[in-house]
């Protein structure tokens, strides 16, 4: 499947535009593809944690929602996607003023997805990774996905 | 090191009172003692993702902030604590009205912490877990915190 | 399913006695119930790393296969368990003389078992913790497991 | 820190020459450069798991000592690295007859290094990946190493 479905791209629009907490926090869709998913926020103030660098809880948000819509560009028609596992190493701070996620489905099983993501932040120029996610996600019919995660 | 440090105490209440990307969620600090920690938030609507449930984001910003709060416990004086890496499971959805997050310190180093945490939901009478984490923070001097993580 | 079926007994059984190597590492199982598996192994000088220390792929190895053991307790006739995804804290080094595995299912479903695992080693009359592991294992059919894991 | 250290150079070779473990599993240096390490192993009837696939603590094992080689490029004079926590991603079961594993620091800090690595088998012409690593190790003092872990 190199190609992305119809209902792969309905999908990804679905997942970011009808999610409240991804509404809330003001994260993006920039761009995606067959595999692959890009999104943005910008920084305010609150997002910070007591140090004034922004909460780990905001980069995994960010980078858990990229990985799902990078899995959610190669489904098959009627299925859904859900994260079971996840994991995050945080290389550096991360301070704004805009925060970008590029993910990238490593492997898209028949019933799992694995995904990894990059969070950067632009200092002058250059982008600097702050956080790299891996993610596994469960293949899911669009039905069920509700009621039942594993 | 059994008993909680008045600079550890004081350090948990900081990382809870100050970060206002905790205090937008509105999560509470409930109790803590040498070595865990504990913290509630209500689940409000815009903590939602695409179907309703809570939107993984919220459960991973609960458990990396308490298991935060339970390495605080711990420090010596000058010290503080970030986050380093993570990683979730995510057992089941979580539906609210009510997260509880308990975090436990597995082992308190010199250089770095290592904490586990549940987060559950109240269903009926009885708590779920919907989320389990694995955090790694590293201990570093109070002033260095802003600048450097790694 | 508090109890643990014959099919997942036989299961757990043939995940030790017929794996290669865990046989060649002389890893034991101990005991295993619903939901919970215990194995050992010897450390012996070639289990080192460059520093006389136990080498930490064999504490992911006897984690990774006492995980499988305890989600294979609970399996319906006919599956299979295979890992998907893994994570390790190193909390202490590890030095033997015996290393202790205990797992335990935190979550069985229809398609997917979440699984925490400790390694311990004995010192002197105490068991110390070296490593925990998180574990997310695929219920998949029996005859499935040999070509496709995702 | 773009250019290699004599010390580093050194650290790597020693890593995989004086790890019984390593050595025991006939797991070879291939080369290495930079912030970057490559190893293999050629598969052998002994690496099996019950479905005659290599098992998860090969993979594993291949992937955090060649990581461990990548941090090992990149240390000063006096340094070490030892990995504090690990995980992995299993996308496709492995089969031989030769794993390449590739490691390559994403961030090399102070006191951290986080790596990432991809372990791959030939099939035919192609190398599939199998198994996705990030990894996280401790720069500690070549002394300290044997007794300290966190």
């Amino acid at each position: 499947r190199t190609n992305m479905s119809a209902d792969g791209q309905n999908l990804v629009q679905r997942i970011f535009d009808r999610a409240p907490f991804i509404q809330s926090l003001k994260i993006e869709l920039l761009a995606f593809g067959a595999g692959w998913c890009e999104a943005r926020v910008c920084v305010v103030p609150s997002f910070e944690q007591q140090h004034g660098l922004v909460h780990a809880g905001v980069l995994m948000t960010l980078a858990d929602h990229t990985c799902g819509g990078a899995a959610a560009t190669m489904v098959r028609p009627g299925q859904d996607v859900i994260t079971v596992s996840n994991s995050f190493s945080f290389l550096r701070p991360a301070s704004g003023p805009v925060l970008y996620c590029r993910a990238q489905v490593l492997r898209m099983g028949q019933r799992l997805a694995f995904v990894e993501g990059e969070v950067a932040s632009e200092q002058g120029e250059a982008r600097v990774i702050s956080a790299k996610a891996t993610s596994t996600l469960a293949i899911v019919p669009l039905e069920r996905n509700s009621s039942e995660r594993a």
